[in-house]
């Protein structure tokens, strides 16, 4: 395996350029994902390894899976705990790193299942609250989440928070969230807005028994007026402690476990 | 305000220490924080604010806020961006920092609220779920946490995904939760083990009318054999995805939701 030892290297700093910016992923169509775990699953599911890197360390540590990612990955480089840490997004990095595939994106939005169960995530801000959703979705047998701008799926942190489920679950993108609801709306899907606000109505009220899609908001600004206007109902989890604080992907949880129970 | 601009002054050295050492914590009495909006809510709240760490940057961006923390801390020193990077926790950090006092630690069983609902943390390892639980537990109205071992509510991650409600709730301590759920039970509290096994009663069939305890264990071994064999009960979220891939603070999210609801 040739080996990396200079963080300025230029499959280094493109890698490190793929952890940062948007644009970088979306010009290249590639992304970054670390640690052992999120790169075996990616290499067991249909997403395609570009390039891993990967320290003597890690090596030694993760010999079985180093090797199926080897196997997985077009190439593969050794590199220095240095060069690990310039590409790394966390402080303790384990050495591993995969350059990905994006997988395509799904807009078509006949190929929303009517009678299943979506979350549209509307302008999430907080990476780790984009993917810990999408792994309760997945979790939770969710048909799916929808995505309407806000911070990237390909973001490494969404990917860590996510587990995989980023990669194994349909994800379906719209730029134009309010005319996918309408869409969605005349199929005969249930719409709702989900709101903080005490007289909307308890999600504890719903009927969930047919297809429904639940929007979750930006952390502090909430679901954006246009896109609640053309839901069917908003509706709040009733609580009784200081409601302001309940976090975004805690409110998802909770709001996807009332949707699919 | 004095400056510090190196990265071994001895003040410096101890906050690191304080990040990273659960012993020089327990030995100081001390822990450390970060970030304007956590050290805020110390302050706000009945903390004892020790020592200021702040950057020039910062003392311009947040003005208002570091004012407050001026005040309230005993001492405060200006320092660099780089030696902000020493003592951080995260890999962009605000440029804010407070050394703070520990809470008294609340282990008499008797100030627990024999009426009230409350989770039982049982070696949970991953601090940010720690606070995250602690974090939903104060939005719903949950009367306090009991943390059995695992990390530590000082750890620096813990802090952060509480957003400081590990500062406001109460919190219990015992090292012997086998022994603390048997005297709850016996003053009529109902306990259980939460758990993933599709053989237990499901959670949504339970009546949590009078004061309850529900255990949750490590993100990967669960609850103790022996916790278990004190508990009332084994509950579970019944799912219908990937049941294995939840995490547990939103596992934690849905029982503590079901508590209270």
């Amino acid at each position: 395996m040739e080996k990396i030892t200079s963080r300025s290297n230029d499959k280094i700093k493109f890698a490190a350029r793929l952890r940062e910016e948007v644009r970088e992923r979306r010009e290249s169509g590639l992304f970054i994902i670390e640690g052992v775990r999120l790169c075996c699953d990616a290499a067991r599911s249909s997403v395609e390894i570009d390039t891993l890197f990967v320290t003597a360390d890690a090596m030694m540590r993760y010999e079985k899976s180093i090797g199926l990612l080897e196997r997985a990955a077009k190439q593969s480089y050794e590199i220095t705990t240095d060069v690990a840490s310039r590409i790394s997004d966390t402080k303790q990095d384990q050495g591993v790193f995969c350059i990905c595939k994006m997988l395509d994106k799904i807009s078509d939005i006949d190929k929303i299942d009517t009678m299943g169960k979506y979350v549209a995530l509307e302008n999430i801000s907080d990476p780790s609250n984009l993917g810990a959703a999408a792994r309760t979705a997945e979790a939770l047998g969710m048909s799916g989440i929808i995505v309407a701008s806000g911070c990237d799926i390909y973001n490494p942190k969404a990917q860590r928070a996510s587990m995989g489920s980023l990669l194994r679950l349909p994800v379906f993108f719209t730029a134009e969230l309010p005319l996918t609801l309408g869409q969605l709306r005349e199929k005969g899907m249930l719409t709702l807005a989900s709101v903080p606000d005490s007289g909307a109505r308890p999600v504890t009220e719903m009927n969930f028994s047919g297809g429904a899609v639940c929007v979750i908001g930006n952390e502090g600004a909430g679901i954006t007026e246009v896109t609640a206007s053309v839901c069917d109902i908003e509706v709040t989890i009733p609580m009784k402690g200081r409601t302001e604080s309940l976090n975004a992907s805690a409110a998802a949880a909770i709001l996807m476990w009332e949707m699919m129970k």
